[in-house]
């Protein structure tokens, strides 16, 4: 096994290693009301717990929060707004808290390490867990900033040299979303109904033929902004909770056919899903890098980035499981390419006014590679709109799809980092059932 | 003064009479935390007080609802929703119970028209209440079911053989707004900064100059439906709490270069305006009527409406006061030229299974008349996007307008029925503020 720089055991491989301590908001046997939680191998975390067994002395040493009372309740709260509402500081100083408390050479060995009765009140077999929304969505909103996906989309419907729209260069496109219907990861996903336009210029209502998923990045805000106020591109990390995997779930015929003038509507409010743990700017900050591509026009001012390195590689992955348990990969591909930085879109949000609110959820938009269908974030791209089918083998059999069917499962992993040191998100995934219809 | 069938004073052009009894969230001198009020003539009924005035005996025989104590609550708390969570005929109920105390004929004159200690505790001069929004805003839908505008706007872009988009003959037409920036009547609209694409390919970023109103009507949700549940288009109306005024302010110049492919995005969200009183589904009973326009194609079995009476005929006026004090009336119409009724779009948005939730705000999409410039619900519409100034006169001045300067100051109002009787929701107003630029 890898060093991993804790004394708790894990899988390398595992996601949540010391490097990361991501948050959620669950429910757990030891405590059932919604509280928060963080993670460590093949545990999660119960952050009240182990703040309620801190003597005196190790909370002053360890978290450096004055008003313990407040922050126990905050833990105690059944959103992640709580503990936001203190400060950005006060998440940071609990990962350090809990990096020291779980590394090997740890100066408190006695309040877990060595602990076994405390250890079994903080520490607690993840399976046991169950997650709920991390936050109350307040606005969603999803941005259109992966590149290749946006220049593969516009390619099949305006051609080549038409793919992308003149805005698309100078601004980060995007469009309101639905709030209601954002839900967590495991909860199935129902096949929409829909108006659709099949043979003639008749529609019909009928369950979608072209369901689809849409790999994203989420980008969660942890305090509002004002009504006519602008958050500048290099403060708006300042507003910032952390980052989900987000599936914007797709019914691309029904898309099609209602999207003109006003944009996606129905074929997109029926689902999105999101992954239950957070990931903190802190555990992604050593991933950050330049956009894959670069626009080749002078940004407005308002949209000028001091820093460079304004995206993060984080590698994506998204599997699909068949009804009948076969399991294969369906996209490989990396944040990276995303051409506009949460930031940016922050900072473009707010250029006319619009206030941003705790809770809010931003959508990277679909995040494809260059490299075909093999890297590309949706089926409507891997497939030519179904034109092409994709076939994808793994342990000898082979699954053919243009869309997704009823009993699929797609599943949508993402991570940074070598073995051993895994920031990751877990699993961000879904079940397709049956329409109900008529 | 014609007969208004109350023994209150009041003008019969007050839009306020017996036949209405609105709903709002305010607080008063009298109750200084927000609270359930209703109003007649020029004073708000302040139900709290009311219920608490009322003896066991009349409170039985006029309200009618068991939990006496649990009436008392909703209509204690900040929101409209708490009222509607008791269920829709307990709205109805305390209309009816005020109609019984107001009227002339009252069989109970000893709990309000003849008890002036009691009148008092329950009337208040409307001027002294300060009204906060109705409901906490989940989600905001934004429609275009104002025939005569999508035409008008779609002749102008896309000439008058392509005025109407094929889907539009089908469905609702709409798309999801903005609910943070949904404001009360009354706030500031500051002039938002957006990207314009002036001169030559390249946009700038820069105040808005083509800063417009639209007059639209508002339904707000009672209640949620769950995540993949269809409301049928029939049983829509008990998902309705009620009605108000809605201007969604627009900055033409940005809406037109971010719009292509997903839709209005900064050129909306900076700012919403309601008016504070909500009309009830009972008051407006009676204004039903057909749409003026039918689209002259068989609907989709989930949108065809039993009744045919499916929209309002409700008045609709928009005022334009300029800085130095000049009113002119800009715009003269009817919600009856929708050609969609809230029920309808209540049955397409979940269709494919979005959940609504209590506080959902629906725009019905700007409303025009068929008779020109004066009967536009936009200057979009009214100016052909600036290129007609309208000028309109007013005590023997002359106001000319191409889109809003700052200063100017638009007031929406509405209303149904006769003097002595009229159903009205007051004011929707909204001052423009000059922009924050640089």
């Amino acid at each position: 096994m890898l060093a991993t720089g804790t004394w708790v055991e894990m899988d390398p491989l595992c996601p949540f290693s010391l490097a990361n301590l991501p948050l959620a908001i669950a429910t757990t046997p030891g405590q059932s009301e919604p509280h928060v939680v963080s993670a460590i191998g093949p545990y999660i975390i119960e952050l009240p717990a182990l703040i309620d067994s801190l003597g005196e002395v190790d909370y002053a040493d360890l978290v450096r929060y004055g008003d313990r009372r407040r922050l126990a309740a905050a833990l105690s709260a059944g959103s992640l707004l709580d503990l936001a509402a203190l400060g950005q500081d006060v998440p940071r100083r609990l990962r350090s808290a809990l990096q020291e408390l779980l590394s090997d050479a740890t100066s408190f060995p006695h309040v877990l390490r060595d602990n076994p009765a405390a250890r079994a009140r903080v520490l607690a077999p993840a399976e046991q867990a169950r997650f709920r929304m991390p936050v109350a969505v307040a606005d969603y909103t999803d941005f259109y900033a992966g590149y290749h996906h946006a220049r593969a989309v516009g390619a099949m419907f305006r051609g080549a040299d038409k793919a992308l729209m003149p805005n698309y260069l100078h601004l980060p496109v995007g469009y309101h979303g639905r709030s209601s219907s954002v839900v967590l990861s495991g909860t199935p996903v129902r096949r929409p109904v829909g108006q659709i336009l099949a043979a003639g210029p008749t529609p019909v209502t009928a369950p979608t033929r072209k369901l689809d998923l849409e790999l994203e990045l989420g980008c969660i805000i942890a305090r509002g902004s004002g009504l006519g106020e602008r958050v500048p591109v290099d403060e708006a990390g300042a507003y910032i909770l952390g980052y989900v995997l987000l599936n914007d779930w797709s019914a691309r015929d029904v898309q099609k056919w209602e999207y003109v003038p006003l944009g996606p509507f129905n074929g997109k409010n029926f689902a999105t899903t999101i992954s239950p743990w957070v990931v903190t700017p802190d555990a992604l900050e050593p991933y950050r890098t330049r956009p894959s591509v670069e626009l080749g026009v002078e940004p407005q001012p308002y949209l000028k980035q001091a820093r460079e390195d304004r995206v993060f590689d984080i590698q994506l992955e998204v599997d699909l499981t068949t009804a009948e348990g076969v399991t294969v990969p369906i996209s490989r591909t990396s944040s990276r390419h995303l051409v506009w930085s949460f930031d940016q879109m922050v900072a473009h949000h707010t250029l006319g006014g619009c206030p941003l609110r705790g809770g809010d959820l931003l959508g990277s938009g679909t995040i494809s590679g260059p490299g075909g269908p093999c890297e590309a974030g949706c089926l409507l791209e891997a497939t030519l709109d179904g034109s092409k089918p994709i076939k994808v083998q793994s342990d000898g059999k082979t699954v053919t799809r243009s869309y997704l069917e009823d009993g699929d499962t797609i599943t949508v992993r993402g991570f940074c980092g070598p073995e051993g040191a895994r920031v990751g998100f877990g699993e961000c995934a879904g079940r397709i059932e049956a329409a109900r219809w008529p």
